[in-house]
């Protein structure tokens, strides 16, 4: 059966990053991968066209799509937009939530050949890989009663961090399941010394565990785990946490890999219907310069072939294009470095085609 | 007039340390400072004695002193009592919030001498000084509602993020006056693309702007923050965030230095009535053994001459003591490597009292 899949170029250098991704997958179309590309606003560039980050075309088009490739959204143009319900990432939030993409996929992997780029200790970050698998369409992301309000005189501002049983363990299976395909470790943050939304988080991290008696689960404070992803980032394997937690702890864990220009990520839900995207941002500082770095996209691709469309064979041909082309020494500026070959996003495209 | 000093030793390796930074005090009180030198349970201490962590007796002493010296709480041993308000951590708070200690400053300094100790390479360390302000006594770790509770037939955990206008603006005319003293940059950290309550944060901060013309304001979401903490650390100097979002990133900017072992904080209120403590936490695994660094202790007695004592000559005294002993290639077993010695933590405790 054809399966549908939705490419969301959004904002910044979205378009074109998603651009040379997109060639990767009519790549896969024509080596028989039975597929029907299909295109769609999202964010800024949804917003400057029907006055709102999230069209009810494009949720259409998401909703029947099997997998779903976004560039990224926002940019300092929409910032200004006083109708937080307008901003782009109030459009990427909109997808995760009616489609129900609750389980984010987000590796943090150093490429070998990029090992020197971390501002890590070279040492410290060779050969490290990680998963952190975040809650994505819960916690305070989401969580009710919100906003701004007038209060004895002043205003306040608030928001709701609430989680029920039932979220949290459908998280914790994802998790648990992930650790059970790679190293058994899972590392469950959270900060059940303060917060009474986490007490539960890891009382229920604590009830699934003997259902997994092969992984050994850990629990670790947010603030600690921080420290410790500086100090020592090998030492974990698997890591699970919040909405919030997660966005700011993948982020730095992406980081100090150097490889953040490569890392892609996934966002799942029941039925294995994903939104793939890379790590890094909308960069609108170098949009439109033909400069940006399409792996990340690429590799997108990649985790969508292997999660949502059941084609590993193609994932790994990909993933060993990316690496072939990195071992010949091609970089993007951002990944530049002393002995190597700068090239363009298009380039950087053509070069992973043709090794593919 | 003499002025109350309270110790509060706390647990895991807080009695070992504070003995050290005590014997400063000591020190200070025989050069002619003015104190009076007290001592109260706190945290898990107090629990093992009185079944509570924060007893009525310490607080009121707390509620008389003038400055409080705090070793740190918690660890292992309390972490299974089942009522939250009973762990050793609520204690802590209790003294934050009855005494209204909202502003938090956690320096993160690299020691030149201690630049190699970092998982950062060097030169993106060496000279590293940001100072973090947390505002310590709102947020998420105090807003109401707040609990675990049945609701559609399962377990619901919530806790609420919540700022009003006047918390946020005290804690944002800390930060400003203390880039006015310094490099004269702040940057504020939020998640203002989605939290309602983060949006009146960088509302706030824009309307104090203009009475500070001579600091150049910045906003930053606390995912980007977390990694620009990590790729590029100096870009920042005064950083000024929530409760929660301060708690990861301060612990996170502490661990990069390299120094973590080195860097005390400071909690104060309006009248300038302080509690001074460590950042590293109590290292139950290495409590008793006589080797903890007692030196983000010990200056965190100078933090406490400086901001309460309003003893600034002391104070360097005792950071230029402490200079000298690291010159000196002394170091206690954390921050120890290759040509150094490494001494106990009271034989840290004699030699910055003799170079005092
Ligand atoms: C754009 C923003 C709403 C989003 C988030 O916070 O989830 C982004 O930071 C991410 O991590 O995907
Ligand atoms: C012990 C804990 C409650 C505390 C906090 O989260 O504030 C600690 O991590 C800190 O940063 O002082």
């Amino acid at each position: 059966m054809t399966q549908k899949i939705l490419v969301l170029p959004g904002d910044g250098i979205g378009p074109e990053i998603t651009a040379q991704a997109s060639r990767i997958l009519a790549a896969c179309q024509a080596r028989g991968l039975d597929i029907e590309i299909d295109e769609g606003l999202l964010g800024g560039a949804a917003y400057d066209v029907h006055g709102e980050p999230l069209p009810a075309e494009t949720l259409e088009k998401a909703k029947a799509a099997r997998g779903i490739l976004l560039g990224a959204v926002g940019g300092p143009k929409w910032d200004k937009i006083e109708d937080l319900a307008k901003r782009p990432e109030k459009g990427l939030l909109g997808v995760r939530k009616q489609l129900g993409l609750f389980g984010n996929l987000r590796p943090a992997i150093t490429y070998p050949q990029l090992a020197s780029a971390s501002s890590l200790k070279p040492e410290l970050v060779a050969g490290l890989d990680i998963m952190i698998v975040r809650e994505l369409t819960g916690g305070i992301y989401f969580g009710q009663p919100r906003g701004i309000e007038e209060r004895d005189g002043e205003r306040v501002g608030f928001n709701t961090y609430i989680y029920t049983e039932s979220e949290i363990e459908r998280i914790g299976r994802v998790a648990f399941e992930m650790a059970q395909k790679r190293g058994k470790k899972l590392c469950s943050v959270d900060k059940a010394n303060v917060l009474e939304v986490t007490i539960l988080w890891r009382e229920v991290m604590e009830r699934l565990a003997p259902e997994y008696p092969d992984v050994e689960l850990s629990h670790m404070y947010v603030d600690n785990a921080a420290m410790q992803l500086v100090r020592a980032p090998k030492q974990f394997d698997v890591v699970v946490t919040g909405n919030m937690f997660g966005d700011i702890l993948s982020d730095a864990a992406a980081m100090l890999t150097g490889s953040i220009g490569m890392l892609p990520s996934a966002s799942l839900n029941e039925s294995g219907q994903g939104m793939y995207e890379p790590c890094h941002g909308s960069a609108p500082d170098i949009a439109g310069q033909g400069i940006a770095n399409p792996l990340a996209t690429i590799l997108s691709v990649a985790m969508m072939l292997r999660y949502s469309l059941d084609a590993p064979a193609l994932a790994q041909r990909i993933e060993d294009a990316v690496g072939k082309v990195l071992d010949d020494g091609l970089r993007t500026a951002d990944i530049a470095s002393e002995g190597t070959r700068t090239v363009s996003t298009a380039e950087m495209g053509d070069a992973v085609l043709a090794a593919f």
